[in-house]
């Protein structure tokens, strides 16, 4: 069964992210879905190709989805901002063998 | 026959990708590939968004792809930047039709 994380890329330096990604998938987790909007969109780019080139290697970006977003500015009124999601996945059964061997 | 046509996506304001977009699947190119690569990353994904939701409402965005570019910087050495490729389509098809009809 494949599980669904969730990270919310902000204004944070990008290595928090990574950071965050990095420990949900060493715990076992198959999948993390990062989500962005705005600026922010470059910066979660930035965090699934740092995962995936540097820190997790068997790591595959899977779908990604853009669309627009409704939200309610400081006046206000409603703004339309783009969001982004990519889903980062790797092969759980291969950490849970190598797991299983290891310890 | 489905044309590509590629539109880079910079610094400027969006309204002129926007623009250079919707000129060219109007004059019938059917398929057009956004690239950005990083802080304009986002704005390649607003251009996608503006003119699927506002312009073009049969256009559909296909497949979405991330990388790292090696670019050389000012000091001259190499720096890594993520990019961004978001393939815009229209049905040609019905296009050609509505043209042989109205025209």
């Amino acid at each position: 069964m494949s599980e669904e994380n969730i990270v919310y890329i902000g204004n944070k330096p990008v290595m928090n992210y990574v950071l965050a990604v990095v420990t949900q998938m060493n715990g076992g987790v198959s999948e993390v879905v990062l989500k962005a909007r705005g600026r922010a969109i470059s910066r979660a780019v930035d965090v699934a190709e740092i995962v995936k080139n540097r820190f997790i290697t068997d790591a595959k970006v899977g779908s990604i989805k853009i669309s627009t977003e409704e939200i309610l500015n400081n006046e206000g009124s409603n703004t339309n901002v783009s969001a982004i999601e990519i889903q980062l996945s790797k092969d759980a059964t291969s950490t849970w063998i190598l797991k299983s061997f290891w310890y």
